[in-house]
């Protein structure tokens, strides 16, 4: 099958063997994948990571329990060993011997198949079109805030950086009630939050009135101080950039203003699934191209690229 | 009357007017106070602070409101407005244009005498010693953690550091009943908090197994990232340390194992004072030393050796 490999110097689209799933595994004929902002980084070297890139897909069950064959469906990206202590305390996600599709010791969905565990895997309602489905892992993390955080109509937020995640984030916590103020750099991208009714400024414009929550989405470590800044003394600050660099950071008014940090990574799909099926959230806004997987590597190359937002790989 | 001041170059003994109290205000003779590592902080320029230094003490009121006056107090450091938005939600510690006793904007207690909001005073219960009462601030900033993490008895907490602050925190952890190990360098500090049940290792025996919740506590930035490896994914740290530098921090681990970083300073007032009057925390054994006021620079020397705990100065 083709696939966009890692080999840790750099990306090429290779022929490689279809994956065999696990006694405990499905195979999943990939549909339509999405670059995320991790996998730019992952060829930059984050996580050390060697394979088939890839963790965002939308694809339909070829081989694997007979109740899952033909399904379509979407999976969850960490791959639990589901007998540990933390796994028994429904931290999956954390498991410290977990497999990371596309990220950690497992190969990912920029392929024409992918082996997934089945417990992993989730139906689409049949509502939820492949261009809709696919953005179900970067909108769980999105959601994962509302089970971090308690966000109430009266929590007025603000969401730092109008990339993918920015833009995600912020829809779900104004479905969510809470009053919010997008910042961002690019017009386009802060138009398609207007059309959603959320408030949205510039950097230049915002006048910096700090808010009980705020969503630190830039992508870059070098955000935090201001991220520090935008939060109100005893407020809560979300970081849901991961980013491989050691920045010089200022402690001290995290500890005066009681400041609570609240790393954010991976989220639950069903939420997230529930939100295509209602239309709570616009995703299908957020495609700036579909390419073919064979042009893998150039559609890494255009997803680095200034405003450009999700841009999606069809095998 | 004699005062310990900072000019922003060095500190020296001088003598200083009695301070008027404003009309909202009581002034109070210092009988004790205590010295600590913000102090020390502040000598070497942390917050720019200019006037009498101290924010520890325990006092008698001997001008002010007829029902204070003779009664033994100690006071809340942060100086409100009560009339903004953050004090009408109850953060007046938190006042936007508070001043703080001794830190900023205001004279403190290493004085003969300290003029004190009388809002901020709390009586000292009879059977309180003074040489317990002078550490009612710092232990209402160790007791600050239970009022930001619901601490319960499955909570197991490591507590890094074994200064002054480290061990007031080591002590109400486990008087809150949580399982407690507390990490420091100090044999002798070590062995205040084994002789209270509590379980104690040098870093050397520490086998680094990570906790529920950890308590950052070393006084020195540069432990962060020790810290953050010793919290569980989706645990808690609390910073302790107010430290004027920044350091550089690789925020991934917070992100990716979704670890919650509590930033806590001051805490109320009435909660330690029942501590000190139930004995549910032993304060006094942490007293190094007891200096006449007279002798401040040099005790401000002496609080900043090693192994060194609560230097006193006794106006």
């Amino acid at each position: 099958m083709q696939a966009l490999l890692f080999d840790g110097t750099s990306a090429r689209v290779v022929d490689r063997p279809t994956p065999e799933p696990a006694a405990d595994g499905a195979l999943v004929r990939v549909t339509l994948a999405g670059i995320c902002n991790t996998d730019l980084e992952l060829v930059k070297g984050y996580m050390g990571f060697r394979g088939v890139l890839g963790h965002e897909f939308v694809g339909v069950v070829e081989a694997g329990p007979a109740a899952w064959r033909g399904q379509r469906v979407v999976g969850e990206i960490n791959f639990a060993c589901g007998r540990c202590a933390t796994c028994a305390r429904g931290l999956g996600r954390h498991c410290p011997t977990r497999r990371v599709m596309g990220i950690l010791d497992a190969d990912g969905s920029f392929a024409e198949h992918v082996a997934v565990p089945v417990r992993n895997l989730h139906a689409v309602p049949d509502g939820v079109t492949d261009e809709a489905a696919v953005f179900t892992e970067p909108l769980a993390a999105a959601c994962e805030i509302l089970e971090q955080v308690h966000v109430t109509p009266s929590t007025d937020c603000i969401v730092l950086g109008d990339g993918k995640l920015g833009l995600l984030v912020a829809q779900v916590l104004h479905h969510a009630g809470a009053r919010v103020l997008a910042v961002g750099k690019h017009a386009a991208k802060l138009a398609l939050l207007r059309r959603r009714g959320i408030s949205t400024v510039t950097p230049g414009e915002w006048n910096g009135t700090p808010a009980d929550l705020v969503v630190e989405a830039t992508g870059s470590a070098a955000g935090l101080s201001a991220a520090v800044a935008a939060t109100k003394p005893r407020g809560t600050l979300v970081l849901k950039s991961t980013v491989a660099d050691a920045v010089p950071i200022n402690l001290a008014p995290v500890v005066i203003n009681e400041i609570t940090v609240v790393g954010s990574r991976c989220g639950s799909f069903a939420p997230a699934l529930r939100a295509l099926e209602t239309a709570s959230v616009d995703v299908t806004s957020l495609i700036s191209a579909t390419r073919p997987l064979r042009d893998g590597v150039d559609a890494l190359r255009q997803a680095a690229g200034p405003g450009v937002l999700k841009v999606l790989l069809r095998p």
